[in-house]
């Protein structure tokens, strides 16, 4: 689980609330099934923007949960801030059988907390996460071209693109653009029949 | 429906049946419920066998039968001999939603038929499909790259490989190799609205 906030809430000093400063912190957990109902409508919101994601749209509350909402060996956490959940994302094993040494990931940010760093909190863990649990390598399927702070921002977390599908995806705005692929070592140097035993692929 | 044969089977004589030549008619249709259990023999010693697919490992009749049986607006067809089946493919949308132009599609020939261009002509059927079911390309997202007789075959089918993930399957024999990414644009020359009204993406 990792912090993310200003400060961290001050020990009760015995004053007032008053006295107490307002502390911002997020925490990357877990996702619980309560969760979910507070992650629908950003994720409904932004899968029916166009702009980004290549599912199914106008999927109700329950059609949309298994969509989002992983089973174990896959993980879906959230980001949250007291009550508020500020984005999520959802992991797993990119194939099954022998392709399933290589993660995979999805990520949605809440667009009304956009510019505040949740979805490179969300990166961060989401690669914490497939380092300890012995993935080889992460890809990501499907990256809109025009999505550029995404692009950006996996970039800085060590993605390269290796091909883009050319006109694979339908944007709202700009018609027929590409998808990436992004890929990245998670075990660069590491003994290769040590990561093997570790992954999860069985 | 694509029938493929040496020669067509000769109108009754009304000599003996000892006249009549020995033929071989190979049909591409869809496949039913009942041949699932004649497809399952083949689908499950291929993946066994660790070499072409990154799916679920040992599956049962019934698990397996909705990995390979598509439901509309996905399609799985069998090569059909007699009362044998010799291969099949199935055949879809790639993504949904905004992703649903780009098809996808997976091959398997039952190793006791190999050479006889079975795998072929279920590519020619799927490629048939395809462009009439209105998609503007095709993408195979994990071709193995020891797979050589498949890779040859796309190639020859219009295929072009756009990437391959670096060690992204775990093969029987040669350990962790590449995934190609094969691709082909079907609407080439097409005007884009025209393909887009004709598209199954909604």
């Amino acid at each position: 689980m990792q912090r993310h906030g200003s400060k961290r809430r001050e020990q009760c000093s015995g004053l007032g609330p008053t006295s107490v400063p307002t502390v911002s912190i997020v925490i990357i957990r877990e996702a619980t099934d309560q969760d979910w109902a507070r992650i629908y409508p950003f994720f409904s919101a932004i899968v029916a923007a166009g702009t980004t994601f290549a599912y199914p749209e106008s999927l109700s509350l329950e059609a949309a949960r298994p969509v989002w909402m992983e089973q174990s060996p896959g993980r879906t956490v959230v980001a949250a801030e007291g009550d508020a959940i500020l984005g999520s994302a959802k992991m797993g094993p990119n194939r099954a059988g022998r392709g399933s040494h290589v993660a995979t990931a999805s990520f949605m940010v809440d667009p009304t907390q956009a510019g505040r760093g949740v979805g490179r909190a969300l990166g961060e863990d989401v690669l914490v996460w497939a380092r300890s649990a012995g993935y080889r390598s992460m890809q990501f399927n499907a990256v809109v071209e025009t999505n550029t702070g995404a692009v950006h921002l996996w970039r800085s977390l060590g993605f390269q693109i290796l091909t883009t599908i050319p006109e694979a995806f339908d944007h709202h705005e700009h018609g027929l653009v590409g998808l990436h692929i992004m890929f990245q070592k998670l075990t660069e140097g590491e003994d290769a029949d040590n990561a093997l035993e570790r992954s999860p692929s069985g």
